[in-house]
């Protein structure tokens, strides 16, 4: 673990043999929380045969072990996804930040086309020290959720979409050129990435 | 006139001396409005010595003869601009819609970063049958008001911005994908194009 | 339903499971239409299963429920494709339109390399208050389209070509430039947008 | 002289004192035609004070010595600006076939918004062996030509308009794209291009 | 048939019914040769069920109806492949150009990288009114080719390579600026644009 | 002031005059800090002959009124320029993190070509509550820095470079997609949104 | 061989029976190396149908014959692959330089993201007389080698990655853009061509 | 000087004032050579004020001092120049390489569109240790003389050109996808980085 914080494989590209090669060797390292993002099927099923009591969500295609995240300090990191579509990269940002030890809240289909959705959010949205925003097509909901809050936003844009979103491409510079400033912006289905982020800077500064 | 409508000249890239023969020519034919548009200081003068009771508008860089519009019929066209670096579009498009014959009105500075400023607006969107969206940047505002307003929103993306705005392709793409229906994108800083959309899409369905 | 419109499910990467759950809390609100795009044949199977009496169009992948559209009122609205690979667009943007509650009519297979097959529709163009033009390729149809007729022009690209077409981005590229005003354009391959956005524009001006 | 055809020297980014070095040389040659391209005055003024007899046309940016070209042998090269903007290429590509000697017409503003002004012209396009077709913004003036015509059309797209015609990619991504077969597209703005390959085309094939 | 040319119909995105269906109207037109291009396997078994006596070449993925071309009139088109893996562009090309009536030489394998390969076929190039080049990767032949002849090159870019070949944008690029006069460009991966262009250059000027 | 942060206004694409009204304006607020962000010479004049004591920073283009910025709460925030180029763009950062209130130290020329420089602050970086990254080119720096601290990175990529820097493209895509978590990004040459961001990172929980 | 290089085919792109042809006439020249490179499963058992001892290197997906590399001359040539997602392009590379007649080396898993990795390694940097550095997503290692050593770097950017990394382009910009001289860049994923510049970059100067 | 090379100084993006600074400290290191490149006249002569004596090749716009290069040690280095207008770019190579120690000689104008010249070039091209080959447009120069020689050939893509060469991109990709082995590819007018990279390929393997 890198400076204190968990492991990550990257299982895309990956075989599920050799998945499982690196899950064997993980299990020799209990104190350390080890993540496996981007797991298909093929590598969920090699994991868990290595480490049956890993925990394993099926949204964000990710698997930990141990299972049991550490207990959580520093701020609340919420995690906003505009779509039910962004769901994916949403959930494998709010895990990695759950288990890199903080306090996280998950809200879904909020995007701008219907603003009282955001709008009766506002609340949670201001008790947080970290709020991750993930959209796909037009990427515009972290504008307003920076406009709205004092927080750090990070914007986490999604391939969600088609035609001239792409593949992501539109979102991400829609982040980019947020009118609002106080947006962080991450890789393209960077859900790893976002929450990484978010938990660092919701980290309690002694930390 | 096409069909009834404004000539339009389009001064860029023409010499004033050009821009004069053509002004020269137009006095020939008062019952026609036309329309300069992108007209620098010396299109202008050129233009205003052979049409000195042209109407020159210098915030939208347009210039009209004969300078009274027609009477307005057909429904409200709202011009709406994010920010006031997005104003030269903006009054592009409010001039040529008065021009075709609409009556309009223009909001300038309700980016969404701050939107309360919109949710203020939003009974006179409701009264209008068309209203164009500026913006630079991030392009975010066109999502916003269609997702409050049951007329159709011309998307009007601006270079406004700098970096990955990419002279106006990041709020060009975001318009394109625009999670509300109801968007109809022109391109980038065509105020004219978009004012003569919102004029079509306003006029009286008789007309 | 926004604003008094349809629903609308976008089935593309959603499972066959997912809409089935969708179409099952359809079913409670027979007082909505509500219209499943790009609708694959495992999706269909699924949606057909929960609400049997829906009306499947293969050529839109469109299902819509309750199966019977809204009585028409409002202007005309005219689709018409460049060639018939563009078919699957127009059809969702024309049956769109319908739900939305407008007349309609399909014209097939009538670009540009022919100009006696558009030029022989001109009556029907200007019976339109508004006309959707899918084309790919070189997307040069609306900009013809647009030169013959006063009501707006929705231009919808599609990603029908090769190579340089770059998955519809030339199309769309020279719909945002066409050289005839009046042409609003939408995403690549977006029928549902084109057609939505056409049914605003050629709504009664009372409604 | 590459077998048989003119020298051209590309003025841009040469200094005049640079091209009057040239003009020198060429003064020693008069049995070949020596084209000079893309002259501002600067460049002109130092040609023509060593070859104070070459032919200057401004409107192409094109010096031509000797001045009088070859008699004009092989087919009709017509060539066709879409828009009066179109000029500096098209005017460029017409010298360019008629001092590889073949007789040539020049045609200008007949863009597709009103197809009237194409269509009044098909008799001169037929007695063409190869058209050359300038047109910026949307380029969709090649495939309508090429599907009125059997000759071969050469698409010369030119940097014409602003925003998403990026320099003249718009409309070179059209020409690419044309629907019609028998369009030959060169480079960007390149009228000398197009007038070479059209002489070349126009040839007569013992030549 | 455009003018006297055969009528082609693009297979690809068309379903093996769709197909057959066209074939078998196509056989009420014998008079007229039918090109079916871009044709799998299964496009294939289904056009030569209608039509048992068709041509068909699994090289270029092209049928022909009837099976003969015309008699050949007009110059030789000589088309060129830069590597094998451009075969089925340049069959494709040469059987299009064939069928339109021409004379055909189709040459493999000879490209830039060992210059002695073309500079052998000199003598063959000189003797075509038109020469079809294929090239992916670097797409460096068509400049070397038009350096050696006088007659019109077309530069057909095919999307042979990878990375940074980008699909075939890299040759497409490579020939739009060719460095020697001559080289007309189509779309890429375009085998049958190239050969219908070739053919009509080829034509003798009183066809 | 947005929930207590300065006032700033974007001086490009505004008039000296444009800006002197806005400054006149600002006298009447004394209470809030005003940033005045990308002055050139003849902005920072008129700014001054409104607002004689406010502070000027000519290398970062910014003037701030009133001179004296809040006393210094929160965690440290570190700004590194990996070149002496990018100082124009770190140097905002830290002058605006600086008037957000947070204390902050300026590290330059610690490129990754001589890894010893940046090796050798790592003491400080490690002091740091948030780290601001300017750099341009490969933008490689970002990378190596998230490697070596535990706090959170903003990258920020500048347009310096050439050629197939594509004016800040090439290390906007590269910090994108840094292989350390923990890097967040912000439109290229931003570095008031950088200094921001960062400050709000380095805020005080409780704040 | 060209010029005493071994011969090499690229499987890509041909069927296993292709492949297999081109390997029975490999058989009857043992005196040249032949490389088959991104040979798959199928490509492989065709060729070791036709030479059953060649050597087959499933990392790399490569086969050679005859199996036996010459013997090794000139200087050594150090790769090195970022992480192990790098390891086909980084191994094709090793064994090219191998069978062109180059000691070699392979490091792995030595990214920037853990400086110490690659600091470790710098002795046997610098007794290479060339490096190749592979490396995805950011691309930034071969600025962090060309810095540490004297000899040259050859860049070689892989399409591992996803998002903004968009298939190779993000490290192969970062590579261009190196801010320490001596880094010369090879197509996305061309493991044999950097491997080939590094032999001939390392041999010995009589050669 | 990095590793006993020069010390390069980028006079780009400096003002002469800040250039004049860094002459005035080199003067105290008369051990090291100092390159200043990319200075246009007012940094020149900024610089000759402080170094009277410094060499000013202004073909390349580079300034050395002290002016004597080091004697000259290793291979020979050719740079060739596809046309007149690369010899910016191909000049500065030049000087690079030979104030790095290395013999150097300098070919112009042998472009691939008049094979002749480049083919009475082979000898010399051949008895060199790296030949850098500068070109613009179709960049298709360094392709041939790869499959000339068997030394390395260093490919330097200029932005000679318009349009569709895009500032250098079209160039570049050619390079990259080279269809002979043995290309290194530097950044888009990187003269200063080719001529180095050459100098280190011809340094001879004790250095
Ligand atoms: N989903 C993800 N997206 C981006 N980076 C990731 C992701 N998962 C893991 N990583 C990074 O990839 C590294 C592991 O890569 P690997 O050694 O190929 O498994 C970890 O150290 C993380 O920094
Ligand atoms: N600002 C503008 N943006 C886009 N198109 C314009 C603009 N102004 C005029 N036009 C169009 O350009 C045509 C006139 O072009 P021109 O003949 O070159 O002056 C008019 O018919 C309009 O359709
Ligand atoms: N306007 C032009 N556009 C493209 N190529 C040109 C143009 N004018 C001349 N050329 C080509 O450039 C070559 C001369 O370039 P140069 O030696 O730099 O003057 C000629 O042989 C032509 O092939
Ligand atoms: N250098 C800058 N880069 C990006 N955004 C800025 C910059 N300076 C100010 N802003 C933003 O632009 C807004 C002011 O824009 P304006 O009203 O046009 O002056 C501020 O509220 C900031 O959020
Ligand atoms: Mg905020
Ligand atoms: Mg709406
Ligand atoms: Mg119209
Ligand atoms: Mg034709
Ligand atoms: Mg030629
Ligand atoms: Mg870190
Ligand atoms: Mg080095
Ligand atoms: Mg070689």
């Amino acid at each position: 673990a890198r400076r204190g914080y968990p492991e990550a494989v990257y299982c895309a590209g990956k075989t599920p043999a050799q998945v499982a090669g690196i899950a064997a060797a993980v299990r020799e390292r209990p104190d350390v929380v080890t993540l496996f993002t981007r797991a298909e099927p093929g590598h969920a099923a090699a994991i868990l045969a290595e480490l049956p009591d890993a925990r394993h969500d099926t949204d964000a295609g990710l698997l930990a072990w141990p299972a049991t995240p550490p207990p959580a300090t520093g701020g609340l990191v919420v995690v906003v996804a505009a779509g039910t579509s962004d769901l994916r990269a949403a959930r494998e940002a709010e895990l990695t930040a759950r288990y890199l030890g903080r306090p996280t809240e998950l809200v879904v289909d909020v995007g701008v086309a219907g603003l009282h959705r955001i709008l009766a959010r506002v609340d949670l949205l201001r008790r947080a020290r970290a709020v991750v925003v993930a959209a796909g097509m037009d990427g515009a909901l972290p504008s307003v959720v920076a406009g709205l809050i004092a927080a750090p936003v990070v914007g986490l844009p999604t391939s969600v979409g088609y035609g001239a979103a792409f593949g992501g491409l539109a979102p991400l510079l829609t982040m980019l050129n947020a009118c609002a400033p106080g947006v962080a912006v991450v890789n393209i289905d960077n859900g790893y990435g976002a929450g990484h982020l978010a938990a660092q800077i919701a980290a309690d500064p002694a930390a």
